[in-house]
């Protein structure tokens, strides 16, 4: 596997742009992706039981099993819109769909931004009929840059996969920085290949993919009304299918870059100064080591913590406790940057504290719990909670 | 009813002090209420499975049925500190018994304060022999002063309820500003009373009491190790049983004091700018209510905007998608300080958003979630999050 530039623009037949239409004062708010012939599709939407009018058309289109073009804006949501938001969504489709001269159907939206707004269709239908002329194989940049809202910088990756049937490439692009806690997938995502893949098999790889990463990180806790993973396999590659070594390849590659962008997200979470690995090991199961994980991600005394650069594993302790996973604290050791602090739930007596607390300085944390009781294990990725957090949440409207 | 001062100590035969053992540099730390005889004792305590070493011996004793004592300290939670800390808690117990010179069984401990900190017992020792002398009818002030941490001023109460049988005095004291979000009691809170009543059903009517009030509020969502709540029945007033008038009048008291106290929680809450009371309405349960006010109540972004002053229903709406609780957009409706924004899950048309916008500014604000479901409703306490909050967890070690 090698890594390539050109995010979501390095397979061939995809193109791309990004422009701004006019939702925001300044910067992108518009992209569009195209691949030249129907793409089989794979998706995954927010559990949210609020969904915003482009994940309830999105999720119309599924069934189709194909889809050719996406339309995405930045800067409104179109959630809790109501029947207008509805049509407006729809009046989004069809626009791309005519400007392209493709079928209705082959055209998804996605839209992300605030909540509770009316979306300008004035601006956005001009700005869809300007954008189609823009599309290019070097647009993949531009379209990142068109998708965030309270991101620092766009976020995207390709890579190259030498698989036995032939070249294979993927690109992938995410947004999002706040109300990040995925559930089925993260706030938007939008990933291309030139595979040819069946939708069914698309999708279980897709989804496989995000349990282990989109779904394994938190920022606060909130789950988004617009969360969206898209997928779109061109076939202008070579055929794959499950079962075979190139399958494993393609798993292999679409696993790689789902977790890069996962971790992209929680790099450049709203205001966080700090990654963290929250690693639960000696687990009973999967399942009891992601409540304890996501209990001590969406703890906010754990974040501060993290944030003041202060060595506090009661509140890491207190987590797991409450956490409701059956956790026995004679069994629980606590680590953190790879130094024994806690064993069987009190003070680690010869712990090397002082080089515990050298490296809360560090931009990357890894915490380990190990709950003694088994062997499954789970890595969770979070950031810390700083005032720049409550400055941004309490200041802007997004 | 009517309101008396002298808090817990209001209670005749109730004695207590609170006084500076060295466990904190300045400021009172350890606290001590006695009862001239055995009380009748109810109690809950936290659900966290991590529990501290005093949670653990009260646990014990409390098949005993009576308790006359109950030494309290601040400033260390006693949690995570292994087989010595519940030793160290069992050497408090057995000190105050011997300084009163009545059974071990009869004294309880509660701890509050840092996790994973050893006990600096030669002060605690001394401390309580040096409190003991100081037990006094007008000692609940210094009491409940003793046992805070980051609270900014105690909080007491105390009410006298004139009953048929003869008056009854009620007292409390609570204590707690962060990690609160209790699932069976809150931080400390103790509570005296004259009247004579049964353990069992002085059990079930605290129970019943705490569920409406300290069960229903949250501030950062994080559920401690020291959580408990006792109450101390002294038996020298009226004889109370359940089913008759006084046993409805004694219920009503205590149902008071649980409210008031746990509002007044709130009100102090770390860093809070704000108290906001989530009444979720329209539910087609109890338990649907309460999924979806405590998602709001827990929601970070939902709380920042309180914390800004921004009218964004939008987090609101998400909250209660995300809550898993079954609501249907389309039935939903938000209403803050009184006045409708959103209808059916979108934007209220007519909605007086200038003046909804003004209303943000109070100490107070009410927001009405409508799931226009059903007839169940509840009513969840919680704060909004500041710049303040994230200092006080990021820069000190509580």
């Amino acid at each position: 596997m090698e890594q390539i530039t050109g995010g979501i623009t390095a397979v061939p037949g995809v193109l791309a742009a990004g422009i701004n239409c006019g939702i925001k004062s300044q910067n992108k708010d518009l992209a569009l992706i195209f691949c030249r012939q129907p793409a089989t599709v794979a998706a995954m939407f927010t559990t949210n039981e609020v969904k915003a009018a482009p994940i309830q058309l999105c999720q119309q289109k599924f069934a189709v099993g194909f889809a050719q073009a996406v339309i995405i804006n930045s800067g409104n949501a179109n959630a809790g819109t109501g029947d207008q938001g509805m049509a407006d969504c729809r009046k989004m489709a069809e626009t791309t769909a005519q400007g392209l001269n493709i079928s209705d159907d082959m055209v998804w939206v996605a839209s992300t931004g605030i909540i509770g707004v009316p979306m300008p269709m004035d601006k956005i239908t001009a700005g869809i009929r300007r954008i189609i002329p823009q599309l290019s194989s070097q647009g993949g940049e531009a379209a990142a840059e068109a998708i965030i809202t309270t991101d620092t910088h766009p976020k995207q990756l390709a890579v190259s996969l030498p698989l036995s049937a032939g070249k294979v490439t993927m690109g992938g692009m995410v947004k999002g920085a706040g109300m990040i806690r995925p559930k089925m997938a993260t706030m938007l995502c939008f990933l291309t290949t030139d595979a040819k893949v069946e939708q069914s098999h698309l999708q279980s790889a897709l989804q496989r993919a995000v349990e282990g990463s989109f779904n394994l990180i938190s920022i606060d806790g909130d789950t988004s009304t617009n969360d969206m993973i898209m997928m779109m396999a061109t076939g202008e590659g070579p055929s794959l299918e499950p079962g075979s070594r190139d399958w494993a390849g393609f798993e292999e590659g679409l696993r790689y870059i789902t977790r890069e962008l996962a971790y992209q997200l929680i790099l450049d979470a709203e205001g966080a100064t700090k990654l963290i690995r929250i690693q639960v090991t000696g687990a009973k199961s999967r399942e009891q080591a992601r409540k304890v994980a996501f209990a001590i991600a969406d703890s906010n005394l754990v974040k501060c913590a993290f944030f003041g650069q202060h060595l506090n594993w009661g509140r890491i302790l207190a987590a797991a406790g409450y956490a409701g996973a059956g956790v026995d604290p004679k069994c629980l050791d606590i680590y953190i940057g790879g130094i024994k602090l806690v064993e069987g739930g009190a003070r680690f007596a010869a712990a090397d504290e002082a080089a515990a607390q050298a490296g809360l300085a560090c931009r990357e944390i890894t915490l380990r719990v190990d709950l003694g009781l088994g062997d499954s294990a789970i890595e969770v990725l979070t950031c810390d909670f700083s005032l720049e957090y409550v400055k941004i949440n309490a200041h802007y409207q997004t």
